[in-house]
């Protein structure tokens, strides 16, 4: 296994930042600043395309799990994202993307296959720092993901094929390219779904949310367009992770 | 205004639990058993069918809502449930569903047309006795509105005839005979969904949740039958309830 390197630690309101390297793949962790817990629950975050591992969306959701439930939560960029060189097919892609927007063309299908691809490279790095988070003191209670998005089109082959992960929350994805890993997937999952999605389909999401083969799966589904979620969504999924990967149940008073 | 008449008052664990009737309705209000506080918020618990005013869905829920955050929550039974007479009709209606249920036949449009004609009655009961309830000292908070199956049945019209009600949970319904009072409804709804529910075809369920008018809308489905609905769902209720008629947000740390 290749050496986990951290490279600084930055403490602001009760979280540690800390920034870390793995080969050439760039994280972070966060986590409560108190003493180290005996053994703390984990929460994988797994960007969007176009973000990165520290977008105010990851910072939000890994200050809340730190705070709201106690837990550490981990980004890194995805292969092509943030601080990471793009491949040739990375940048034709995007170009390809821009071409289609300027052209009022569908992109969800585009999207989605980029995605596919995408997630051969992202799944194993995933294992790999899954496997170098936990070997750090403390990091070995339970495990949770989350990632919408070009997160699950990762997110959910990976649960399918890392039994570690104990819970997911996934969503604003179709059953086109990831209904087969979905059946796999018997884990608790949240999956959201924006009702107004102008990339994927209404049915196609629907259809992902039917394919998982998890006993406990709530598809909670909102108004609006794909970058709409509602900022309540993100309590709610402190209070899943709470629910499946705490100690003592969810944040609050929550059941 | 006909009196609204308290006939007792039982305190268990912080929690007043107080019968009373309006005319010939029987039903009962919890509320904090500490202080009055100034302008108390309100939820109107509509049971479903088989069910009545204390049933142990009902009594948990209010329980909670005054617990967790600090509201009042009345129950009253519905027209020929729990201490009420049967009309010829109700009767009719359970005669005629036990033959479809012992030939294996569907029974939800005939649940349905019966709820739809059953709340001819309940909303102008339940209009009586919020016009009551506010009458009292402290209940002059906002109004919520939470009701399942035939809950949702009178709760739907009633929301869209009441302006004093500002956000409802409703669920285990379906478009055909409630899509048209739901398009007149406009507060946050939070919509419960069975994914595999016997009564409610999966696309009614889906369509009433897409007729609700309401910008702030959300639909949690979950796997199981119509009485499946899980626990984790109650306190995310009272979450909603907290975020819309609470002075400070929701329960614990929810956003």
């Amino acid at each position: 296994m290749q050496p986990m390197r951290f490279t600084s630690e930055t403490i602001t309101d009760g979280v540690s930042e800390r920034p870390f390297t793995l080969g050439n793949v760039p994280g972070v962790l966060w986590s409560p600043a108190e003493a180290v817990a005996p053994s703390r629950a984990l929460v994988l975050l797994a960007h969007g395309g176009g973000q990165h591992k520290k977008a105010p969306a990851m910072q939000g959701r890994a200050r809340r799990l730190a705070v709201a439930c106690g837990f550490a939560a981990a980004a890194i960029d995805a292969p092509g994202s943030g601080d990471r060189p793009r491949s040739e097919e990375d940048e034709r892609f995007i170009a390809e993307l821009r071409e289609k927007m300027a052209a009022g063309e569908p992109v969800g299908p585009h999207v989605a296959r980029y995605n596919a691809a995408q997630a051969e490279r992202a799944v194993p790095e995933w294992r790999a720092i899954l496997d170098a988070l936990r070997a750090q003191p403390g990091l070995d209670g339970p495990v949770g993901f989350w990632g919408l998005s070009m997160g699950s089109a990762t997110g959910v082959p990976l649960a399918a094929a890392e039994p570690r992960i104990a819970a997911a929350v996934f969503g604003l994805a179709g059953h086109e390219t990831l209904g087969e890993a979905a059946a796999q997937v018997t884990i608790p999952v949240e999956f959201l779904l924006q009702w107004d999605d102008e990339l994927i389909p209404r049915e196609s999401g629907l259809g992902l949310f039917d394919a998982f083969a998890s006993r406990e799966k709530s598809l909670h589904a909102n108004p609006g367009r794909h970058g709409d979620v509602p900022m309540f969504e993100v309590e709610s999924s402190l209070r899943f992770f709470g629910r499946h990967l705490g100690a003592d149940g969810a944040p609050g008073d929550g059941g």
